[in-house]
């Protein structure tokens, strides 16, 4: 099968029978839930543009498994090159969007899990690779979007998994069949469950030997018997059902989180990548949040570039460019972005091969990417918000605007630069609005905080790759200290 | 008159014939609106607290005009302490609405009209300043509420008020009769304009001899003839609407923001407070700003209380309240609210008496003030959001927590903290998203960067009076300079 | 006795027979050192300001001692306002002189020993306040410089001071005699003791019972026998014996720290303030802590002061003081100097008596002030030397700007601004150097991390005074939290 | 020839004969004066390690002009492997000195000379090209220090070249002979030109017609007829004249900076590579200053990994490693310095192909990169003085430590951490105080401002290469806006 359309994506996910749930009702038609939609449109994107010529080289990449052309978010990584071009085709569709277009956590999942999968092998003589290879190749000859899921709910945080009162709160295997296993729990967080057709479930913490059940990855279809979504609230999620596409400020993309619950759900044997070799639970945490941190120095690189060009384009509407605290905002404003984009590249392009022969990016460097995109996207926002001025926050409603009695005060009132439309210039103040306060905040400032890890488990990583003895052995050499 | 119970207050406004709009309706009763409601009842909260025997001092004084007991919203400061004071009493009642209570700027329009009617009249020998005492009076003892009203649409940011090709852009004089005026115009973001009984008119900026029709000052009641509002839309205005206390963060207070347009209305000759005398608009505006920016280093302070209140109960909640970073993020929070806290003491406690009695602060340290509130805020709601977790956006509404069939999976999967509900979880998470990403998040952090000026209005005032040439002076003594 | 002259203090100290050492050799005298005595000079200005009939009101008070007129620097503040003035005193001071003028810490000890002491004896019917008292109006009547001593050497951080391996890491009684005590140990980082005519010791941390011999306070003069001081280096210290008043940059003021040894001094009774009174060591640590963070909220500033004065001349004689990012420099710098002056405001006039009558500063709003002294002049710092321009580390020696061959060619290319003579831009130029690279440095930067306490011991003291308790309680009411 | 070793380097150097003053007097012998020869030590290091095997790969290439093995700072970059390569030299290097290293300024200027020559002789048939070709094998046949210099004196900033009162003001053309030029002027701020074999000149900014006689670039030896040096001061700098050892933190290596005047120096023909072709000198400007500004992104990395290693030590010996927030400063350190790193990596691997062929790195990530190294040196060398603690800047010399009678009492009191001694601490806290307020200083902190252009250069770089338009068209097309 060729790459699929993304009408045909569209379509595909239009047949699966998923169990997804939203303000306590079952969403009957999620494809055409205008809260959802949006979302479903992002992955759409990642479709989209693989058809576009002038993207083949960075949508696309051909195939170790198979030899033939594939979406790129459903590679694995041959080389250094194409660790870059990972985070240049995130940037693009955070561009593209404005939002997160989800189906990056697959791609994290499928290169984490093909390295530690091999790794297992080699210790135990198990089949987990070949399990998994034979699924990407599935998914990869049928252009599939797969989730992944990583974050358990993790109850009291001071307890590991088997210690839980609730042993379900990190999820795990309650049954083992000869043909398979039947687990249950949760994973919370899920950004793009509700758009994909696959879900590879990895473990979310390093396990000891009493945590077996735990220490388990597999993937299934994202409507296997027993799974169902609960959406999360989103800042102005509503006001997608008012009909207003002005007032929502980006009106085609979005992204929402779900969580994702597994009530006994069964999973064959060939679709099994880990299950009780505790000691590789880590490994495998530790390659999808790196790939993971790595990409945040792409997509939200790209959702940047919206911002400061959103926030040039009301300083235009505002007629105040010319300003030179102006200006140099927006120098600041690239600059971070910039630098963050310079991490994202560095991770990547200082990236090696794992035992398996993909590639894996440099972990301190990756680290050190998302814990900058923890900061700066704050900064950003807020440089934004001052250059939109406060009206960002007190612009009436499109309603006001078009209503035969208001609207010609409002055309009046809300004037500033000559021969722009006020229409416009709310245009922009919403996309402003939509990105810092709004439902693209969560994912612009919110997921940049924690998603892929909070701030505090890079901190974690950083102490443990930044070789400190290394560096007290330099001072000591230059300080002529003998011990 | 007494002062007015939080009830009276209420009802006093229930009375009022204000034309109030929103969404392209008028809204017929916005008392019991119930996107509108919470507003009022943060300014109804300036009514209660002076009721309160333990907080006589801090929210009432002795008035210089009447010798009564009036609440301090309505008062002229007499003192330093009076100052001081108001910092306080604006930092309890942010601890108490955890939003804008809106009283304020008819407290700073009061004090910076009170003084520059008085120097207009020693030049001029006009009788401004009786005209405000009177009305001050009278505001006084009935204890009304006053919404002070600065910023103009300003259109073409690069012409002057009288250059404008729309002449109305700035709120001016239309007609000049015997017995009072006709004014045009509009000022937007007019925080409390819907809860007031009264509006003083000020101008925006300095204005030169050109501009004398805009020079304009005088109070009208808020349902004068001519007279109506327009609401701005806010983030997650319409989530009010839906029926959950829970899922509001908020549930009794809030703020919104209007634009209020004068249609012709009529000013009688006792409400003018200035009129043609172009070289005092400078002088008005230069003093409301000052007193607004020194009110931001409590209103803010006691907002930022709440928020940092709200991330240590979720740090409980979630389980992880003994981590050393997350001690040390709360440290920091605490640190960058107590920093502008001080600035808001400080300007106050260096005030000085006017020519005409009353005390202004001091301006270089209001500023500085204001200058760090476009910043702190901003870093205090990363930091809540670091320490909340991702699950602040990712949380389901209150329908599926109560729903039979979903709400034991969500009561199952995220319970954290042993002893902690999950609902009690979800009420501080809200409250989180409310301050950081919500309808509190307009006034907790774009109004801190755009109220009372932009974070560039304070830069110029802080060049203005950082007085260079003196310490040019003192480095090159100390460097033994001889020019 | 009435108020010393500066020439009268200068010949005091040299009529003083202390014991100095420095570079591995006794200083015979060190008034007329050229390394110690730009630090003599910075004292000596406090002396001659107060003869000064324009600084009376700052520099001195009236004693509620004596009830005659003494330096401020000897004063028991009386009431919040003289708080406010020992700040104002401290800024001025930092002004005239760009160093450390050391005469604080014995102000700081005089107020936090005289509460201490007062709160002893109401406990223990001990006469330590007496004692204190006594000698107070001796300092004051002879107009007398005190050091205040706090820091221990603290040898092995993680035990208690009698758990040391080495008795005498933190100063301790070695020997009690029926007319005093006998005292052993050291006190490191002393700024003033060399120019001091007294020295008042106090214990450095809070103590357990088992460190009776520890908690020890008292005061001697500065050449009783035993007592001598090893001086420590500092940047660039040796310059000023090359002979060039330019290449120095402040020619007249500095400071010096020493390690001040005690081997075996006496202490007569009367001048005992603490002995073995174990639970009070951590109260008057904790005071003179306060009263000197507040004390940064003025010093640092009235330097801050002397800096940006230097950049702002600095950018004149670059001849580029209108490019807008010079003067946005010079905001910014004014900004973050002001807000530390708003700290030091703000905890002097939230100030409130102790038990004794005395004033204390508010210790939250303090420590707030000193930590954001650990980072603003550091910011503030950077900016001066990118202001300054690379000239600032390259400029040569005046001994090239005066040399007959090589003289030419530096007035030639070192020319810059029209009108500017080269050699008053290496002045200012040798300015910024010395407070951002050079001796002056240590008190501006360093001093500044870790004087009266480094950063963390801030944050524990935020963390204490902080009522987190109280903003939970706050946070839970408005979220409807019920427990 | 083969590559020197770094004892025939120093003794090439020796053989001489440059013109060299300081302090008003002639060098007699640079190579032994004991201020000038740790800088030539630290470019002896780029011979050292040359010659060593396990850095075969990073300190050489094989040359595209000779097919030779050469020392990678005489190489033409031939791809982005090259330029990663030259990073990870450059980081190498800083580890090795804690110091400037001072021959990447020669390798910049070849690489931006080599391409813009191409690009000139291209429009003008000039042989420039050829000319640098032929000066560039022989400074890789004979492995030599190459100096490249561009800053002017600049007089008055807001004039051009050609309108300075003084015309030397920039470096210029005074004679043009048959056989070559005559040149006048001087370049500031020349870190190794004492060092080098070799200088080329560059032209410091762009340049209109009328500046032809300034549009100049060539190379001459360093003991050229007519050229002399002027040795700036730095902090520190004559403690390295006071013999110990221990007392100057780093003993062995360093950089000094000149003035290099040209009183009319004689050009050959074959050395000329620019020579009026005006509007190339901004190209030759803005390449050389890429490659600088990514050189930073390497070389302060390296010396910032001493100085974390040096804090972290510090901590040991202090006794306070374990202590949480000394261990999260250290990572901070990290990630800042890290992140300069990222910059130096990305915007080499994003490098591309000029004319010439050989590569250039990408300009705006270069910029990016530089814009940082301005700000994160500064908070690590802050964050270093916070964990050494107060006793950097007060501890005393070691002839107090080494003196019979007061060693013992240093020994005493400056005892820390169990077994450690106070030799070593010293040692440590002395390289802490070289690199934050020292001669080392003066390089990671200043120069990381002013090198390769100050802070506002790269701003300017940022806001032309950050292709706003685009940004903004993102925008409009998210936010439908229709124009």
């Amino acid at each position: 099968m060729a790459l699929m359309t993304g009408e045909q994506y569209i379509e595909s996910i239009r047949k699966m029978h998923m169990q997804v749930y939203m303000f306590g009702k079952k969403v009957e038609s999620p494809v055409d839930d205008p809260i959802l939609r949006p979302s479903l449109n992002s992955v759409r994107m990642t479709y989209d543009l693989a058809q576009k010529p002038e993207y083949q080289d960075l949508m696309t990449a051909t195939s170790n498994l198979t030899g033939k052309r594939v979406n790129r978010f459903t590679n694995i990584h041959q080389s250094t090159e194409d660790l870059v071009k990972k985070v240049k085709m995130q940037r693009l569709l955070g561009q593209q969007t404005a939002a997160c277009f989800q189906r990056c956590v697959g791609m994290d999942a499928f290169n984490a899990v093909y390295s530690t999968t091999y790794e297992i092998d080699q210790k135990y003589g198990t089949t987990y690779h070949e399990n998994f290879k034979k699924f990407a190749a599935y998914v990869q000859e049928n252009d599939l979007t797969v989730d992944g899921a990583m974050t358990d709910p993790k109850g009291d945080r001071s307890r590991a998994p088997h210690a839980q009162e609730d042993p379900d709160l990190f999820l795990r295997v309650v049954e083992r069949r000869p043909d398979g296993i039947v687990v249950r729990g949760a994973k919370a967080h899920q950004t793009g469950a509700l758009n994909s057709h696959e879900i590879i479930i990895m473990p979310t913490i390093s396990m000891g030997p009493e945590d077996k059940d735990y220490a388990v990855s597999f993937a299934v279809p994202m409507d296997a018997e027993g799974i169902f979504m609960i959406i999360g609230r989103q800042s102005c999620d509503t006001r997608k059902l008012e009909g207003s596409e002005l007032d929502v400020g980006n009106a085609e993309f979005g992204g929402v989180e779900a969580l994702v619950v597994f009530e006994d759900v069964f999973v064959p044997n060939d679709r099994i990548f880990l299950c009780g070799e505790t000691e590789f639970a880590g490994m495998m945490v530790e390659r999808f949040a790196g790939y993971h941190r790595q990409s945040y120095g792409g997509c939200k690189v790209g959702v940047g570039d919206v911002l400061i060009g959103a926030a040039a384009v009301a300083a235009d509407y505002n007629g105040c460019a010319k300003a030179s605290h102006i200006k140099d905002k927006l120098i600041e404003m690239t600059h971070l972005n910039e630098t963050l984009y310079c991490c994202g590249i560095a991770c990547s392009a200082e990236g090696h091969p794992t035992a398996s022969g993909n590639y894996l990016i440099d972990l301190l460097l990756a680290n050190v990417c998302k814990q900058n995109v923890t900061r700066f996207p704050y900064e950003i926002a807020r440089l934004a918000e001052d250059i939109a001025g406060g009206v960002v926050v007190t612009a009436p409603a499109e309603a006001d605007l078009k209503d035969p009695k208001l609207g010609p005060y409002v055309e009046k009132y809300f004037k500033a630069a000559p021969g722009v439309s006020v229409e416009n210039r709310f245009r922009i103040l919403r996309l402003i609005e939509n990105l810092t306060l709004g439902t693209a905040a969560v994912g612009y400032r919110t997921e940049s905080l924690h998603g892929a890890g909070s701030p505090q488990a890079q901190r974690i990583m950083i102490a443990r790759q930044g070789n400190l003895p290394m560096k007290k052995e330099l001072a000591k050499k230059i300080a002529h200290v003998k011990e």
